[in-house]
């Protein structure tokens, strides 16, 4: 079959790799029908997160079960499935507890031995703590099928965002990062009953977006800047609930600064330096919280599954640029380009 | 009148300052009966925590109230109070909230300009927003004096650890730290349900009293070691609950290290270089929240007080050396030489 590797930075390609097997009778195959680029595989792409030459890549996924482990009892063959990011065992500790992102026998697609989910099929481990089934019929519904495929990683990511960062009604939210994590967590804050959204970001296609997820309020500044407006917007105070979806330093400063005293950041960007952005004497004096992480996302597809089958949220306009599987390594230059906000995979 | 002052690092003098006199109609003036030496004064006491020569010093004390301004509602002359380490006004959003410690008028016992509580007397800012009455017949006990002097700020610091932490019901809870902030905190997660309490200590008179006061296990090591032990206690997972009450950059590492992954570290430890022991990347990966802050102890006082009162929890014991008013200085060597926990001070 075909699937995306990674070579070494900025040299993706499009390759004949094995075909996947059910090796273990806890796996399954996943033929994939979408998948899509992430920000963060830009760190990977940029050379900034170290991969083996040939390493697959792509954590983002949903298909149709192909074929199952004799264990498998929760999906089977022809099932439309979607899978998060990570795979899980949905047994141990972490997982019934719905840390899943720590699952003991858990894992990254594209990991070294594993298949990546930009590429034709997939061999999932721990198919029924992993997959979850999507009703059949979603798979001739194209912007369905694009706004499911965000429970993968986006959707999920931006509700535990929102979450950490204790976004509740009545609260005033501001979000730092405009990429597809940031765009989620409007969304998600805005199903969780905040009653002002700021979103912080100077590209217009993409506040626009913001907006149409819920934003009220678009600042468009960085830094100091931001950090003035955004306090200029709440008398003085800052917001209660500051998303970070970035990962930077600045980002993680900007983000201290325009947290309201008691107030907490939920904090979704991986990390690349934003320790430094972490001020402790600020957070001690103001009480300001930290919470946040790799989303267990598999925990939150049961709960955001159904306001997206039922169109409550469309978390598909992340989605401004569509390629086939031979033209992914365009799609990252796109994306890393900032041409494109987020790019769909069709099989 | 006598008072308190320090004039450079290891230079504490007591010293005859101006009677404390109700300046604004919202004052009132407290003659001191009891107050103490905190292991925070101790960063002053060392030239760790710049002050001008002069300044007065101590923020935690109970006493008589002499005098009222016009103003001034909810005490009178006579009554026994105990005061907060930060007055506050009472009224302001932060206050009604609960968080007293960013009060747009509050500030800090001993800040320039301002009486410190190990003195004769003290003016007290916004007396309503900040004194809270205690019951007369407490002042003939020399015991409960003692305890309900902790409501000034190791008690109700404890227990804003313990909250940032989440103790709980059934939860595992680990305290960084053997001051009677961290054997507080050990009382503070005792009383809010939690089911095993791991201390971290090396010194045998404090672990005792971690003992009495609810700890389950004492881990007498540091660093890496001490982490491998509460691990070994916790089947390798950490605990839900961490608290930080230390403030340095290894008891900062080390929290991080000792919490369970999805758990959270209460901080109350005055930061000293503890950013750098954040491993951001490490609390990404394992969803370790950080919450905690300077602790708005006059919110908590009304909540802790009746169990001190009925003799459900006795912070009593965190005392362990008595001077006069004219002794502090040799109160701060001994705290300093770690000869003394914490030391009171009698009027």
């Amino acid at each position: 079959m075909r699937a995306t590797t990674i070579h070494a930075p900025f040299d993706m390609r499009v390759e004949d790799v094995p075909e996947p097997v059910v090796r273990l009778p806890t796996d399954a195959v996943v033929r994939v029908l979408r998948a899509c680029i992430c920000g963060s595989d830009l760190w990977a792409y940029r050379g900034e997160s170290a991969r083996k030459p040939g390493q697959r890549i792509g954590h983002e996924f949903l298909g149709i079960v192909e074929e199952t482990g004799a264990e498998v009892g929760t999906v089977r063959r022809g099932d439309l499935v979607v899978a998060p990011f990570m795979w899980s065992d949905g047994a141990c500790d972490y997982c019934r507890e719905g840390l899943t992102t720590s699952c003991e026998h858990g894992g990254f697609w594209g990991s070294e031995g594993s298949d990546g989910g930009q590429g034709e099929a997939v061999r999932v481990p721990f198919a029924d703590g992993t997959l979850v089934r999507l009703p059949e019929e979603a798979a001739s519904d194209e912007r369905l099928l694009s706004a499911l495929l965000t429970l993968s990683d986006v959707l999920g990511t931006g509700h535990h965002a929102a979450l950490g960062a204790g976004a509740r009604p009545g609260a005033t939210v501001a979000v730092v990062g405009d990429g597809a994590v940031g765009l989620c967590a409007v969304l998600a804050a805005k199903r969780l009953g905040a009653e002002r959204i700021i979103t912080l970001g100077r590209h217009e296609t993409r506040t626009a977006i913001a907006r149409r997820f819920g934003a009220t309020d678009v600042v468009a500044a960085r830094g100091e800047e931001a950090v003035e407006a955004v306090r200029a917007l709440t008398r003085g105070q800052g917001a209660h609930a500051v998303v970070e979806a970035v990962g930077t330093e600045q980002s993680m400063r900007t983000a201290v600064g325009i947290t309201r005293d008691g107030g907490a950041i939920g904090f979704v960007g991986v990390p690349h330096g934003s320790d430094n952005g972490l001020d402790l004497g600020i957070m001690f004096d103001r009480n300001i919280a930290l919470r946040g992480g790799v989303a267990p996302v598999r925990t939150y597809i049961p709960e955001l599954l159904p306001d997206v089958l039922e169109g409550r949220i469309d978390p598909s306009p992340v989605f401004d640029r569509t390629v086939g599987l031979e033209d992914v390594p365009a799609g990252y230059r796109a994306m890393d380009e900032r041409t494109a906000l987020k790019v769909l995979i069709t099989a």
